[in-house]
């Protein structure tokens, strides 16, 4: 994998990914396709909306159909038949937020399958051998992610491990392999640590660098702390990547800060639940108000959905849980998703993301924002 | 609309009808979209499958979102975004099987939505007048639906109710209106009962005319006895409609009859439980031996999922219940439907029904029929 900038604007970065399986635009958006399907849609849809590169987890694929039949059925891609670039996390996360009776241990973690109880254990080396017969094209050093709120010396100490883990990653990454391996710093909300752990993720080199550990339920304020304290301290010649987040108001404030890549299920999820991103703002499609509106979700949208179908259908189908609800409703929230980055990138090409970020702030604050995000703009 | 028959091979034929909405090859194999969506597929699938006429359901659609709801929407095809015809039910099936606290009495019948409990009183006119709200393209006549087992009396007092509602629905059907208006006869499995109640109906007459009550419990042989009885003696120059049957199987013994038109949820319920229709016979994507199997549902099938996907993906999405799984495989088994009307519809043009017939009932035999089919046909 190769990674170019192409444009800089203030601390925002426009850039290409060159992958073997094609091309990704950063600031780039990936859906999350968790077991091998990103919700409900197609390969051909989830193209028509714009993405370029999927994530999926580690930790579900392999209980569910387990890595060794996707390396034999071809790797990932091949599986579910997506023709681009996929990105697989190292199952660090899941292990932690779903599983039962983990036990951590410097060797790796013990965990329950949170499907049938059954007991297994991923270390750094059996998490770089299950990314590695997924086949992915980015796979990710496996790290603990801590919670919050956990204090600093727990912080602290878990940050041995991550770099520890971290190494030994590196070392079961055979030389020349067609698959980048990327490192995650953690830290918690302790800038010191996050420094600390950075500096030394970044020592031991990977082809690009995330911040995990965030959005785990602290405050905005401190997250946008840690993300400006980071952004423009990984190397400039690599991928910053920002895990699990995807609010685009945190979207925005991360590119300023110098972040290239995000993952979030907030779009696909929000979907099937109904709720919709439009130019207009956040709205939910079970209103009332919807039940005999023959216009599209969002007149300014090109999507299949806003192209064939009024709100009218749409809230009407959402009330009746059909199925179609939850594929339309992806559909247009992940288009919307990928046209907010194209946007983004482009004002940063012609050097005006202060503009772009000013222009729809109006918009992501008033209707878009989570409570949470409003407090800690205002 | 018109029909034509071109083509006829013993009691089978091939036939046209022209809608508004487009020609309709008969034999003719409706899809079922309850709500105004065949679940999980767009209308875009549909037409890729070999969709011609969809049928949606009175009942479902007058209790959401409302007849009068469709109506401002422009009518149910433009309200669920299909381009070709649609026939509606009269909604009697629905309110039989599906309401409490039915109340049947010389106007019409009383029931409570199974969805809130309220209160509500369809009658010949009132169905006509939500079909036409509807805007269908075929509507059909109210009648009683008698279930199986029922006494001779019982039916045969029903059938005076049935002829009487036809009649009334006849006079509240205006003149040149540009929707077709079906009869249906009933009789259940009683012969000189459905004889009577067919000369009566087409007595009224009919755009075209429907056997109903069939395929509601009752023991294939006598289905097929109430078939073979009545297919040749509705009118050659009008559709003959055989409701809510779609067993293939059966649907072979009733073109043979010289019935014309089918709907039935079989080929979508199946697919969305995991049973899929292949040239190989009927199997169940759940079975262990697919977890590794690379090759496509059925070699040859072109439709989009066995063109994309393999059997081992096919498996994983449906034993982690996501929802591409219920698409991809309606997708299949409605491709797999349609072409099968089609093979059967080129037999009977090309004056080879019969060897279509044995062609095809080693297969279904085999591996299609239920065990109702097979214990009728052996």
């Amino acid at each position: 994998m190769r990674f170019r900038i192409i444009a800089t604007d203030g601390g925002s970065r426009a850039g290409v990914m060159e992958t073997e399986r094609g091309l990704v635009l950063t600031p780039q958006f990936m859906p999350v396709g968790t077991l091998g399907t990103v919700k409900a849609l197609s390969p051909e849809e989830l193209r028509h909306a714009g993405a370029e590169v999927i994530l999926c987890n580690t930790y579900h694929l392999y209980l569910r159909p387990g890595h060794e039949t996707v390396r034999r059925l071809g790797g990932v891609q091949r599986f579910m038949g997506w023709p681009g670039p996929v990105l697989t996390d190292s199952g660090g996360f899941q292990v932690y937020s779903l599983s039962r009776l983990r036990n951590i241990t410097p060797e790796g973690v013990e965990f329950r399958s949170h499907i049938d109880g059954s007991l297994h254990f991923i270390g750094p080396e059996r998490a770089m051998e299950i990314q590695q017969a997924l086949g992915a094209d980015i796979i990710m050093a496996f790290d603990e992610c801590t919670p919050y709120p956990s204090t600093y010396e727990y912080v602290r100490d878990s940050l041995r491990l991550t770099t520890e883990w971290a190494k030994r990653c590196r070392a079961a990454h055979p030389e020349g392999s067609s698959q980048a391996l990327f490192g995650i710093f953690q830290g918690g909300t302790y800038r010191d640590l996050r420094l600390r752990s950075l500096e030394e993720i970044v020592e031991i080199g990977f082809d690009g660098y995330a911040a995990g550990g965030l959005s785990v339920g602290e405050p905005k304020g401190l997250m946008y702390e840690m993300i400006h304290a980071t952004g423009s301290l990984m190397p400039a010649d690599r991928p910053r990547y920002l895990m699990g987040i995807g609010d685009l108001l945190d979207v925005v404030e991360a590119v300023e800060a110098g972040y290239d890549i995000f993952d979030c299920v907030m779009p696909t999820r929000n979907a099937r639940n109904g709720t919709l991103f439009t130019s207009a703002g956040r709205i939910s499609i079970k209103r009332a108000e919807f039940s005999e509106d023959p216009s599209p979700l969002d007149p300014e949208c090109d999507c299949y959905t806003c192209r064939s179908f009024s709100r009218a259908y749409l809230r009407h189908l959402y009330m009746s849980r059909e199925i179609l609800s939850m594929r339309l409703n992806t559909i247009h929230n992940l288009s919307f998703y990928m046209r907010f980055f194209r946007l983004m990138r482009e004002s940063i090409i012609q050097g005006r993301f202060a503009e772009f970020k000013l222009e729809w702030m109006e918009t992501l604050r008033g209707n878009f924002a989570t409570e949470r995000s409003r407090a800690a703009l205002t």
